[in-house]
C-alpha cells in the first residue's frame, strides 16, 4: 500500500501549489474558472475542446427552474436565514440517484464500452438488458421535455465545434436506437444523455461526472437563494406544499 | 492550553468506555435512551425529575406536521432515494434560527439571569430592550397556535410532577408579562420557551438546547421519510410549490 | 393512484394530532420519547418488548468514541461555530453504507427470509452467494472488535428479557455459521447484526432501520459537538489529519 | 406584499428561460461557466471587467490543500461511499463564519460605506469599533501566510488589469492601515479581503458573495473526493485525528 498522501495542494507560508502548478503565477487571472474545474479533477488544465464541453455543460446544468432541490434551498433559509452553506448543501442532497444519475449511468456505459465490441450489436445488448430487468437505460427521455430536450441538440452542436472525438456520440445514438426500438416509442437524449457524451469526449472519469453537475447546481442554488432573499417566496411554496398533501390518519394505531 | 483531548469515549477491542461508564454494564439493556442522550451532553445519567423533562421536551418536538424541514426531508428523498442519511440532513439543516433560535435564546435568558437582580425588574428590563431593538423575546407568541400553544401547559405540568426547580419558570412568567404589557397584546409562551424552561430547570446548557431538539426532529423526519416511501407525496408538493410561486421576468436585465 | 396525503400529523391553532393520538394528552410527559420515535415510524406505540428493544438499539449506537463523523461533526464547527445543525447534518452524513448499511442489510435478509424455506438451506444459500460475488454477509465481524462485539451479547441479552421472538436470532445465527464455514474464520456477530435481529423482533422495517441508527447518532454527534466546545480538539485533529497525508505532486500534468 | 414568485428560470416543454435569456439560444456553448454564475446572481451577463474579476476569485477560492472542509468531505465518503452529493454537502457545511464570514464581513463594509463620509476617519472608526470590542476587522492577517497571502497581489493586479473602479481597493487599504495602528503589528490583506475587494468593484452584493466561495469550494471538494477514491487517505486522516485527541474521563460523572 502506498504512504497515504494526497495530490491537491501543497500550502507554504508564501505560496500554494495546486495540482503542480503555482496558484500565483499559473493560474489567478491566468486561466477562467472552467479550466481550474478542470484542473481539480482531471490534474492539467484543459485542451480548448475539452474546456468548450465543460463550459458547455457546466452552463446546461447550472439552472432548471423551480427543481426540488430549488425547494429545499428555499425552505431550508426559511428555517435557518443566514447559513447559506446549510441552504446550498441541503439543496445539493437532493442532488442524487434519480436526478443525476442518468449522468453517471450514461458515461459509465460510454467508458466501459468494449472497442473490440461491434458496436450496433453491444448497443442492442445493452438496451435488451435494461429492458429485460425493467430498467431503462439512463440519459433518454424527460418527463417535460416529452418532444425532445432543447439542451441536448445545442451541446451537441458545440461538440462538433470544439472538435470533439465523435465516438461517444456516435455509440449513444446507437444506444437510443436500439433503446426506442425495444420501447417501441420515441425516446429522445436528455441533457444528461447529452452531458455525458461532452463530459466523455473531454476525458472526464464517469465516477465524478456527478460532481461536475454539482458545481453546477451550487451557482443555480446560490441564485434561487438571492432570489429568494429579494422575493420571498418559500412561505407561499411551504403552505402550498402543505395543503397539496393533507393528513389523513394511518389506518391501524394498535 | 490543555493536551487536545475529548471526553466522550474509549473504544478498546474487547470494550467501551462512555463517559466513565461501561456501555455494555452500565448502559445498553440498563436504562432508557433518553438517559443516555443526557449522559452524552452533561456526562452523568439523569435525576428522575430531569429525566422527566427531557421526555416530556423529546416528545413535543419530535413532530409538527408538514414543517418546512419536513418537506425539505420528502423533496431531497424524491432526488436522492436510497440516501437516508442525506434527506435527514438536509431536513435537520432547516432547523435553524428561525425554528430553533427562540429555544436556545430563551434558554439562555434563563441561565444569564443574575441570581442578585429584583427579577420584576430585570424581566421589565429585557422586554423593554427588545421592544426597543424592534426585536422580540424568544419564546413567546405562535403563527399557529395564536390563542395558546396547547403543547406549554403540559409541558409546565410535566415539570410541576416531577418536582423541577420552580424558579426558571416563574422568571419566564415575568418575562412574559412585560413583553406582553410592552406590545399591549397576548403572547402565549410557546413549545420553545416552556422547553428552555425545563431544560434549564433540568441542568441542559442553553448552548446545547438546540442539540436536544435536533434530535426530537431527527426522530420526526426519519418518519416523514418511511411516511413518504408508503405514500408518495414529494412529487405533488413540488408541483404545488412550483405553481405557488410563478417564473417572472427580472425586472432588469442590462 | 391515491390522493397525495401524509399521516404523520394535523396541526390545528388548539392542538396537534400525531398518528392518530392526541399530542398533549396521550404523549407528552405520558410516554418516554423512545415510544415517540417507535410511534413516528410504525404508527403505534410499542409493546414492552418491542420498546426494550428500542431502547437498547438506540443506546448501544450513540456512541462509538472517534468515528468519522465524529471528527466531521468537530471540523464542521471549526469553519462553521453557532451552526449546529450543520456540524450535526455533516456529520450524519457519513452514516452511509458503509457503517449502517450492515444494519438494514441484515434486517433486510431477515425480514425477506422466505418461512417456507428450510433455514438451514437458506442460510447456506445466502453465505454462498455472498461468498461467490466477493462480498460479505451485513452485521458480521468488526475491524477493531476482532474477538466478538462486546455490544453483541448485551443485546441479545436484552431480547431474552424482553422476551422477544427468538426466531430473527436463531436465522442470524446460521447465517453466522454458514459465513464462518465458507470463509474458514471466526465472524462474530457484530453491533450492526444484533441490532437487526432486535428491530426486526420489534417489527422495525429494514427500510427504515437506518433511521433509527440515525437518531442514535444525533445525539452523539450532539455531545460530540458540545465535548468540543468545552475542550477543542478540532484543530489538533485537523493537524494530525493534514500532516498523515501529505502532498504528492500528481504523476502527470499534462 | 407582491404575488409570490420567482425570477431564475422558466421552463416549458420546448424550452427554458433563465433570467430573460433563452437557454438555448443564448448561454449554452455562447458563454463560459463563469458568466452563468454571474448571471444567476445579477440578473444579467457581466461585463469582461466583472468577469476578470469572478474568474480571478472564483480561482483563487477552489483549493488550498488539506482543509477542515477538505478532511469532512473525505471522511464523509469514507462512511458514506457513492453518495457523492452527500459527501460535497459535508464539506460546504464547514465553510461557515470562521473561513467564509471574513469575505461577507469585508465586503458589507465596503458596500454600505457612506459616500458622504471622510474615508479616514470612517476607516478609523471602524478599526477602533472592532478593537473596543475585542474583535478583528474581517479580510486582514492569515494563520499561515504570516508574512502576507500571496493570493493577494495577484488578485489586485487582476483588477488593476481589468481596470475595475479603484475605491473599494482604496478603502480597504485604509481599513488595514488603521487596524494595523490600531493592533500595532502587521495585518496584511488576505485571500478574503482582496476577493471582498473585487466582488464589490464587479457588483457583486455582499450578501452572496461567500455564495461564490461555495460554487468555488464545491470544485476543490470534487477535486478532493476524486483525489481519494484513486488514492485513499481518509483512514490514515481518522487515525491520525483520533489519536491526536484521545480519550479522558470526564471530571464529575455524579
Amino acid at each position: 500500500m502506498p504512504q497515504p498522501h494526497q495530490t491537491m495542494a501543497a500550502v507554504t507560508p508564501d505560496g500554494v501549489t495546486v495540482k503542480g502548478l503555482d496558484l500565483v503565477d499559473d493560474l489567478i487571472g491566468a486561466v477562467p474558472f472552467t479550466d481550474m474545474v478542470h484542473l481539480e479533477i482531471t490534474g492539467h488544465l484543459p485542451a480548448p475542446g475539452a474546456r468548450a464541453a465543460l463550459d458547455a455543460v457546466l452552463v446546461a446544468l447550472t439552472e432548471h427552474g423551480t427543481t426540488a432541490t430549488a425547494v429545499a434551498v428555499r425552505l431550508t433559509d426559511l428555517g435557518a436565514p443566514g447559513a447559506l452553506q446549510g441552504a446550498v448543501a441541503a439543496g445539493l442532497l437532493g442532488a442524487g440517484d434519480r436526478f443525476l444519475g442518468a449522468l453517471d449511468g450514461a458515461a459509465r456505459l460510454l467508458q466501459e464500452w468494449p472497442d473490440d465490441a461491434e458496436p450496433d450489436a453491444h448497443a442492442r445488448r445493452l438496451a435488451e438488458e435494461a429492458r429485460s430487468r425493467r430498467d431503462r437505460l439512463p440519459g433518454l427521455g424527460h418527463p417535460v421535455h416529452t418532444e425532445g430536450d432543447p439542451r441536448t441538440a445545442r451541446l451537441f452542436a458545440v461538440a462538433d465545434a470544439a472538435g470533439l472525438d465523435p465516438a461517444p456520440r456516435e455509440r449513444f445514438l446507437l444506444l437510443q436506437h436500439h433503446a426506442e426500438r425495444a420501447a417501441n416509442r420515441t425516446l429522445p437524449v436528455n441533457v444528461d444523455g447529452a452531458s455525458a457524451v461532452l463530459l466523455t469526449a473531454a476525458g472526464i472519469p464517469w465516477q465524478v461526472c456527478r460532481g461536475i453537475a454539482l458545481v453546477a447546481r451550487a451557482a443555480g442554488l446560490v441564485g434561487h437563494l438571492w432570489d429568494e432573499h429579494r422575493a420571498p417566496a418559500a412561505q407561499a411554496m411551504l403552505d402550498a406544499a402543505d395543503a397539496a398533501a393533507p393528513y389523513r390518519a394511518p389506518e391501524a394505531t394498535k
